[in-house]
């Protein structure tokens, strides 16, 4: 089976529901606030501060940096957070089989070859309910919340790894869970992951 | 279970002999060469020209089709072979359940609900391997033929649907063919659309 599956997603997906789910579905651990926390004791910033900096960018600090490329006035927070990040995320994929989710590991594990790649994405208004639902967001604009998550991801996901967020020859399976179904995604990612040589 | 399964595909994915075997194991047609042929009936332009303008764009032909949008100087043959195609395919999934191979057939039936979105990839590798192998290519520069047939078909769907070819949010199911094996993206695709409502 493939060792390490990694999962990117949506926000409001049910991507890391679905990650929780197939780790113990295979048996193995899943990795989640456990990279933010590792990432926290290494660097020295607040756990709540490496969530946010970790997988997101605001525009303002996105110009930030590429401007730091131009004049260059040593690592931003976000660097230096990407950096322990990355070495945290290949020291628990060394430990052994293990779910993965988000936070660019897809591609900080590329040199792999016992990963597979998931991204989970949802039809927005799927999405919208369960931010609602699950995480307790505002009931006021959810959509609007969406696409300023997913815009800030994108940018995110695509000044690190200078790749495309959600375009599906970055994965080995793209799943719409709300087409499918959380648990269904569940299933059939476990018997893609047992099958897979 | 979904009535109608559209399949995208990158060339040399395997995507067709996926779309053919779903078909038998769900004991519905799969449309392919049949659209072609009725394309062909219904405009009068020879098969083989309808295989490649109904999927292809040439760059000098895009640039055409551009400039026709600024001076108008009527439809151009893809125009006509786009609209043909649109109507063919709406006829056949009015028909029943079935499976319907490229030709943007996701685009084209986007107002239906009984409809499963389908992509099929593969890596670059398992292409070129492919596409000698099953298609008979020329050996030489095989991963050159791919990169010039992918930039044709996105050229040719950004144009006619004004999405991103390959854009997983498009779909609602994509696998990569060469890392799950044809067979097993058949059982899966079967799975998945039998359960969904």
């Amino acid at each position: 089976m493939k060792k390490i599956i990694t999962i990117s997603r949506e926000f409001g997906s049910g991507g890391r529901t679905i990650g929780k789910h197939l780790a113990e579905a295979l048996g193995v651990p899943c990795y989640d606030s456990e990279i933010i926390e590792k990432v926290a004791v290494e660097s020295g910033f607040a756990e709540e501060y490496i969530k946010d900096k970790g997988e997101y960018t605001h525009p303002s600090l996105l110009m930030g940096l590429l401007s730091s490329r131009t004049i260059y006035n040593g690592p931003t927070n976000e660097d230096k957070i990407w950096l322990i990040q990355c070495k945290v995320i290949k020291e628990l994929a060394e430990k052994g089989p293990c779910v993965i989710v988000g936070r660019c590991a897809d591609y900080i594990l590329r040199g792999r070859d016992d990963v597979m790649k998931v991204f989970i994405f949802a039809d927005p208004e799927a999405r919208a309910k369960r931010i609602v639902e699950v995480y307790g967001e505002k009931e006021d604009a959810p959509a609007k919340r969406l696409r300023e998550k997913d815009k800030r991801r994108a940018a995110y996901y695509q000044h690190y790894t200078d790749m495309n967020w959600g375009a599906s020859r970055n994965y080995d399976v793209c799943l719409n869970s709300s087409f499918i179904g959380v648990d269904k995604c569940v299933d059939i990612l476990k018997e893609i992951a047992l099958k897979a040589e």
